[in-house]
C-alpha cells in the first residue's frame, strides 16, 4: 500500500488495519518512509484518533520493529513498570529489588529525564560504576540469576517508537492518548514482559494535569494492554507534590536505599513514598497472581539483599552507598514561617531542581547528581515558626540562594504557601 | 516563534496571525523550517482549516515569500487568469491575446501538466522555438511593449509556494479549500495582477468533482481574492466532458488558432469552446471596468494579430502554424452507432490522452506532442450511424486501437455513452 493512501485514511477519520500499521511502524524504524510523512500521519492520527483495536495493533507493530527480549526458560511471571513521570520519582529503584525478593522475574528499561520529569537512568547514574547499556542478552542472563535487570534505552528494541517519538516531540503530537499509549506498551512487550504495572502520574508535576487526562490515559492503558494480549494494572497517583523526601538523583537513591534499609527512621515524606511502593507491589503481586507479603520483604531486609545484589551485577558498590553518598558542597536549610503546609508544588521543585543542575533542559545538558531538594514533610503537615521544611543541596551559594528564595517567597501562585488551619490532603493513590 | 508553538495553534484550532503566517511562509521558501514540521503543519491546517483573514493573510505571505513582478509603469488594469485544470483546456492560448486586443495588460505564470490535467506550458512548447523561461524583467518588457506575456513557473516567484505545494502532493494535503485558494492566488499577487479572472472547472475530469465543491473553492477564491486586495472574478465551468475540439498538446493549438482566426469554419465543439473563452473575456472587461468588444477582437483578426505578435516575442513563428502543424503518424476516426451523443466522459479522454502518451502519469514523463484526440461534436449531438464522433491521433497502431476499444465500449460506466433520444445538457458556465 502507498504511504500516501494510509495517511489519507487517517485524514478522513478511517481506521487503520494491522497491515497499515505495520506499514507505519516498520517505515519508521527503518527510515524507508520519510519524516514529511510520518509527521503529516502523526497529526492526523492525533486530531482524527485512533481506537483501541488501532492502537493495540500499532503497538504490536512497534513492538516487532526491532529486536525483542525473550525471557523463554525465566521463572514466570515477567514482570515490568512503567511511570509516566514526574518529580522525585523514585519508585522503581525500590519497587523493582522488592518485586524481585518476593519472586517475580522483573526486566526493565528505563530512560533518561527531560525537563522537570527525572529519569530512572540518570538517579542510577549517580552510583560510580552503574552499567545501563545491558544487551538483551545480558538482560536475559541477569535476570536469570537474580530475578532482576534494568537497563537504558538502546535503539535496538521498539525502534519504531523511538523513530516516532522523536518526532512527535518536534510536530505537536505528544500529548495524544493513543499515541502516548502505544509508545509506552510497545517497550513494555519488547522487552519480554506479560505482566505491566502503570503508575499514571496526575497533577502540576506530571504531564497529566487533571484527574480526567490522568483517567483517560489510564483506561487507555488497561484496554489497550489487554487487546495486545499484556495483563495490565495501572493506577494514578498524586503528582501536585514531589513524590518522598527527595528530589535530585542522588539525593533520591539514598532515599530509596533508606526506605529499603530495615530500621531506618523514615520521615513522614519518605513514608508517604514507602506508601505507593507497597500499594504498587501489592497490586503487582496481585495482577501476576503470586501471593507474597511486600512489607515483610522490606522489613526482612530481603528486598535491600536483592538491591544490594543487583547494583553488584551491573558494577556498583552498594556496600558503602549510605556512607560514601556524595553530598553537594552548598547544603542550607529553609526554615518554615509556622503552619501548615498547604502547597509544595511539584512543577516548582522541579523547576528549581532544574535550575540546580539535577535535570536537563535539552538533550545535551549534562546533570549535576548530588544537587536538589530534601523534603521533610509532604503537604498537609504542621512546622513550627522556623522549622525545616526544605534542604537545598546546591553546587555553589548562588544557585542555593535562587533556590530558598523561591521557596520563602509567598503568595497565590507561589512554589510554597502556607496556612494557618489544617488542611485536606489528597490521598497519594487517587484512582 | 518557536515554530512547533505555530504547530499546536493550528492543531489546537486557533486562527493564524499575520506573522505566524508569514514565520509560515518565509520558513518554506528559505528550507529553515524542516519538512516534517511544515507537513504536520499542513495537515493541522488541512483538518482544522483556516478563515478568510488566515487564508488571504497566508496568500500575502506566499506571495511576499520571493521577487514580485513589479508592473509599474505600465497601462493598467493588470490582469492575470486561471484554471483549476481540466481536460483539454486550451482556453489560455485565445483567451490572453484576446484580453491584450481589447487593451488590457496581461501577465500570466503557467504550469505544466500531470495526470489527466493539461498545461499551457506542455501546449505552447509544440510551438518550435517558444520561449518559456522569461525573467520578471522580461515579462515587463515584454508586456510594456505588446501587452501580453507568459513564463513558465519559476523558483523565483512565490518560492513558498513550491515548497509547499510539493509537500502537499506527498502528505494528502492537497485536496484543501484554504490551502487551494492561497496556492494560486499567491502566485497571482506575485504576477503582479490586479484583476484576477478565475475558470474553476467542476465534473469528472476537474479537481472538483460536485458543484458544491466547485462552488465553495469559488467563494473562497473570490472571499480571499477581496481580502487580499485583488479585484477577482470567478466563476465554475463544466468538466463533465473535455473543452472544445481537441484533448492533446499539438491539437489543442491548433484549436486555438482556428478560433483566433477570422472566418474559420468552426466545428460545435469548437464553437462551444469559443463560447467560453467571450464569455470569460466580457467578465474580465466588466471587472476591469474597460468598454471593449470581444467578439469583434475575434471577428476583426486583432486578436489574431495579437497572438502571432506574441508568438513572435517569444520566439514561434506564428505564420506558418496551421500549414506546418505537426500531424502524428496514425490518425484513425472512430464511428459513431448512431444517435445522440450522451456522454463523452472527460476524465476517461484524458486517461486516454495520457495513454497515448499527451500527458505525463509522474513529472519525470516526456510528452508525445503531437497525439491527442479530435473530437467533432460536444454531449447531446446527434450523430448518423457511421459518422466520425471523434478522431484519435496516435504515434502507432497498437497505441490506437487501444484509444478506438474505449472509445466504442458502450455500457453504464463507459467512456461514451449513446442515447436514442434527445437528451438535456448542462450550460458551459454553471455558476
Amino acid at each position: 500500500m502507498n504511504f500516501l493512501d494510509i495517511i489519507s485514511r487517517k485524514r478522513d477519520g478511517q481506521a487503520h488495519s494491522l497491515a497499515e500499521l505495520t506499514e507505519i511502524a516498520q517505515g519508521a524504524a527503518s527510515g524507508d518512509v520519510p519524516d514529511y510523512q510520518l509527521s503529516a500521519w502523526l497529526m492526523a492520527a492525533f486530531l482524527n484518533g485512533m481506537n483501541t483495536q488501532e492502537t493495540a495493533d500499532l503497538t504490536r507493530a512497534m513492538a516487532e520493529s526491532g529486536d525483542r527480549v525473550d525471557l523463554t526458560g525465566l521463572e514466570k511471571p515477567w514482570v515490568d513498570k512503567h511511570s509516566t513521570g514526574g518529580v522525585g520519582d523514585k519508585t522503581t529503584l525500590v519497587l523493582l529489588p522488592l518485586l524481585a525478593a518476593c519472586g517475580l522475574t522483573v526486566v526493565k528499561m528505563s530512560g533518561r529525564g527531560l525537563g522537570i520529569t527525572g529519569g530512572t537512568v540518570d538517579k542510577l547514574e549517580s552510583l560510580p560504576g552503574m552499567r545501563l547499556d545491558l544487551s538483551p542478552e545480558e538482560m536475559k542472563e541477569q535476570a536469570a540469576r537474580i530475578g532482576l535487570a534494568l537497563t537504558g534505552q538502546t535503539p535496538r528494541l521498539a525502534p519504531a517508537d523511538k523513530a516516532l517519538y522523536a518526532l512527535r516531540d518536534v510536530t505537536g503530537t505528544v500529548a495524544n492518548i493513543p499515541l502516548i499509549t502505544a509508545s509506552i506498551l510497545s517497550k513494555k512487550i519488547a522487552g519480554g514482559a506479560e505482566v505491566v504495572v502503570l503508575d499514571v502520574k496526575c497533577g502540576t508535576g506530571a504531564f497529566m494535569r487533571s484527574l480526567a487526562d490522568a483517567n483517560a490515559l489510564k483506561a487507555s492503558l488497561e484496554n489497550v494492554g489487554e487487546a495486545a494480549g499484556l495483563r495490565v494494572r495501572a493506577v494514578v497517583t498524586d503528582m501536585d507534590q514531589p513524590l518522598g523526601g527527595a528530589v535530585g538523583n542522588a539525593l533520591e537513591v539514598r532515599e530509596a536505599w533508606r526506605v529499603l534499609t530495615p530500621g531506618t527512621k523514615l520521615t513522614p515524606a519518605e513514608l508517604r513514598f514507602r506508601g505507593l511502593v507497597l500499594g504498587l507491589a501489592s497490586m503487582t503481586l496481585g495482577a501476576a497472581e503470586v501471593s507474597g507479603d511486600p512489607v515483610r520483604a522490606l522489613d526482612s531486609g530481603d528486598a535491600l539483599e536483592k538491591a544490594n545484589d543487583w547494583l553488584r551485577a551491573q558494577g556498583a558498590a552498594p556496600s558503602t552507598l549510605l556512607q560514601n553518598w556524595a553530598a553537594a558542597p552548598v547544603v542550607v536549610p529553609v526554615p518554615s514561617p509556622g503552619g501548615w503546609l498547604a502547597r509544595l508544588d511539584a512543577r516548582a521543585c522541579g523547576e528549581i531542581a532544574l535550575d540546580l543542575g539535577a535535570g536537563r533542559r535539552t538533550k545535551e545538558d549534562r546533570i549535576d547528581h548530588r544537587v536538589g531538594l530534601e523534603i521533610h514533610a509532604p503537604v498537609g503537615t504542621k512546622f513550627s515558626a522556623g522549622e525545616t521544611f526544605v534542604t537545598v543541596h546546591a553546587a555553589d551559594e548562588a544557585a542555593a540562594d535562587r533556590a530558598v528564595a523561591v521557596l520563602t517567597t509567598e503568595g497565590e501562585d507561589t512554589a510554597v504557601r502556607w496556612s494557618k488551619r489544617a488542611i485536606a490532603t489528597k490521598p497519594m493513590i487517587l484512582e
